[in-house]
């Protein structure tokens, strides 16, 4: 972590943000499902979603509020991702974002709506339309713990990161909350049509224009949650929305020494969320990182990266804590990256388990030994260029096929 | 099925050829585990390899041999993969089937290898040896069943199918054996480089030059071995070898009713026997066929049917008999494929799951029941245009991870 900036627990929204959270009836189960976040001031804006051709209401329609730049709330529900719904699904979304904004008091067209759950299933509305009355009554700077629970579907606990830095002398913040966890394969555009159900807010109190937002939102992506997968299977909902309001008073231009920390301090929590959604994956026991060096392309790197984090054989070999890194030299065989099976080296955790395209002598045990880490740390030597990329994934166990069957 | 071809139960070989099966100790548990197929005439040949970047040595070495388009023998052991083994697993491939050739009197340059099973480690040498004199001894005609054991590795049953058909007033057969039954997505050219665990063994006693036989077989392979998936991996060792010894006297020559005839039965067995390994996946308990229809390219048909026949979700909801057809949506949305949500329409067995993109209002109770067969036939209609396409995939299992956690 970078010295310029430091966490905050338990993490606090940026001035001049509110948010609330509450359970309106959406799950069976009486936990919060309903969110609001707020900010007092208008906000510069930008918003990234799935490349998916299948994508929910919501996600249409938030796209389109954020194309102008600017938003001052966020109005999200989970057990219902409103996907699949056709034209009534579109009214939903527009009426959820209209209803936020009539109750505290804002244009509907600075609204962005989200939403996670099954998909092909209408909103209950009625039970919305109450939900959203009660979270504009409720809605204060302290109602961060309610709304980050309230996004939750399948994760176990809720997922926050508040941090602080300074700049220009002035204290600034960010914060952000994040859900998984299923459907997890991120490919988003900040420019592209939305598809997942992994959803993300964030908020700082620095002041940037939408466009100095949007390219740092994008850079972040790309070492983030474009970087995680829990299933490989990209969702229809998947959403990330940053408001910037500038309450701090301080204000970012491009290509100046505190644009960098802006970017520093962004790729750390959004690096953080991903972090988290990926060890909270759904019936996930560890989090591994995939690590492709010395590949001819940065896309090599990546492809590579992918399918070894996206080979359910070799997760359910590191779920068992079972050595057989074959899996993983099969996984590049087919990745379609440029590879030579000759001169690949593969270490975990810094032993070295694969050299030149063999399986070491290293016995066995240590190696087993090392599986039993709950953070497993991969590192491909393609021995070809100079190319780098990595990816983040979680093993899959019995419980994951148990979570999705129904 | 064809009312020219008909069906032998139990599957006996063609004539002039012989095999053998035997357990030569590399299978912890004593099952067979080495296998040797032969013909007492030289056979035409073809063979087709995964692509794959990382491929065993039998794979090289059986490209090699097949390049020529003739073969006589081929020498199979399950329990060891001989990948990702270097120089010395190729030496152990050369090996083998120089043992196979002394044994039964024949040059070796004419005896095609194949392994299964664990990557990265040396093959037995010693045991394999003794094992190969043993096979060369007792191959008989009626030696198939002992063969078709062999070769499994966690498949559940052996695989094999026989037809006899009358080709110019004369009878003629086909015969074929298969292993599964993980690491299964095929991806095979006839002229490409090999890598998977799916293993099958052809033979006909029709005669036919090497080209036909090729060019028969790459036509087959994309309507069998190269449209199933259990897992979505890719193997290191995937082969498919055909020998035609022309034992039965019929030549069969390019652009003739008795050419299609071939093809026919052909496409039959090799169609057969993909369908047994998906229905035997590991831990699978349901074969489902994934039609896409209506694409406006035949490669977007390829590529949507994949997408949804890998969707780790989709086959989780499907193990669990749940209606859970928004996964199958979002599959599509993420495939890549050209589509249009507001014109896909989906059936499951003849009910209407989805209608313009939306659920249709068929109780889930009905569907729920449609879910409960061992077979289900699922329809996709993208509505774009004319072009067809199909894969063929399983149910996943909390069986299957715990089969491959180790």
């Amino acid at each position: 972590m970078n010295e310029m900036i430091r966490r905050i627990d338990p993490p606090e929204m940026p001035v001049g943000f509110r948010s609330a959270g509450v359970a309106c009836g959406i799950k069976a189960n009486g936990e919060n499902d309903l969110a609001l976040m707020y900010s007092e001031l208008e906000a510069s804006a930008a918003g990234a979603f799935t490349t998916s051709k299948v994508t929910a209401a919501p996600v249409r329609l938030s796209k389109k509020i954020l194309a102008g730049g600017r938003c001052r709330a966020i109005i999200v529900n989970s057990g219902c991702a409103n996907a699949c719904t056709g034209s009534e699904g579109e009214a939903d979304a527009v009426e959820m974002a209209r209803l936020a904004a009539e109750s505290i008091g804002i244009e509907s067209g600075l609204v962005s709506v989200s939403s996670t759950g099954r998909i092909g299933y209408r909103l209950p509305m009625e039970k919305i339309e109450k939900g959203i009355r009660f979270l504009a009554e409720s809605i204060r700077a302290g109602g961060n713990k309610n709304a980050a629970r309230a996004i939750m579907t399948t994760d176990t606990h809720p997922k926050e990161v508040g941090i602080e830095l300074e700049v220009m002398g002035k204290k600034a913040r960010f914060w952000g909350i994040a859900k998984g966890a299923g459907m997890i394969y991120p490919q988003m555009r900040v420019d592209g049509v939305p598809h997942a159900t992994m959803l993300v807010f964030l908020a700082t109190d620095l002041e940037v224009k939408p466009d100095f937002l949007k390219s740092a939102l994008d850079l972040a992506l790309d070492q983030s949650f474009n970087r995680i997968t829990v299933d490989g299977d990209t969702s229809t909902n998947d959403t990330v929305i940053m408001l910037a309001n500038g309450a701090s008073g301080v204000r970012i231009n491009f290509a100046t020494p505190e644009a960098e920390l802006f970017q520093v301090a962004l790729d750390y929590i959004t690096r953080e969320l991903a972090l988290m959604i990926v060890a909270d994956g759904e019936g996930a026991n560890k989090l591994i990182k995939i690590e492709v060096r010395s590949a001819s392309t940065r896309n090599d790197a990546k492809t590579a990266a992918a399918a070894v984090a996206n080979s359910l054989l070799l997760k359910c070999a590191i779920y068992g804590e079972t050595p057989n890194w074959g899996r993983l030299l099969a996984a590049l065989g087919y990745s379609g990256a440029e590879i030579e099976e000759s001169k690949i080296n593969v270490s975990l955790d810094g032993v070295e388990i694969i050299r030149n395209g063999l399986l070491t002598e290293i016995p066995k045990r240590i190696i087993a030994d090392k599986m039993k880490e709950s953070r497993l740390n991969i590192i491909i030597d393609l021995g070809l260029g100079d190319e780098d990329d990595l990816y983040y994934t979680c093993d899959i166990s019995p419980e994951y096929v148990d979570i999705n069957k129904c």
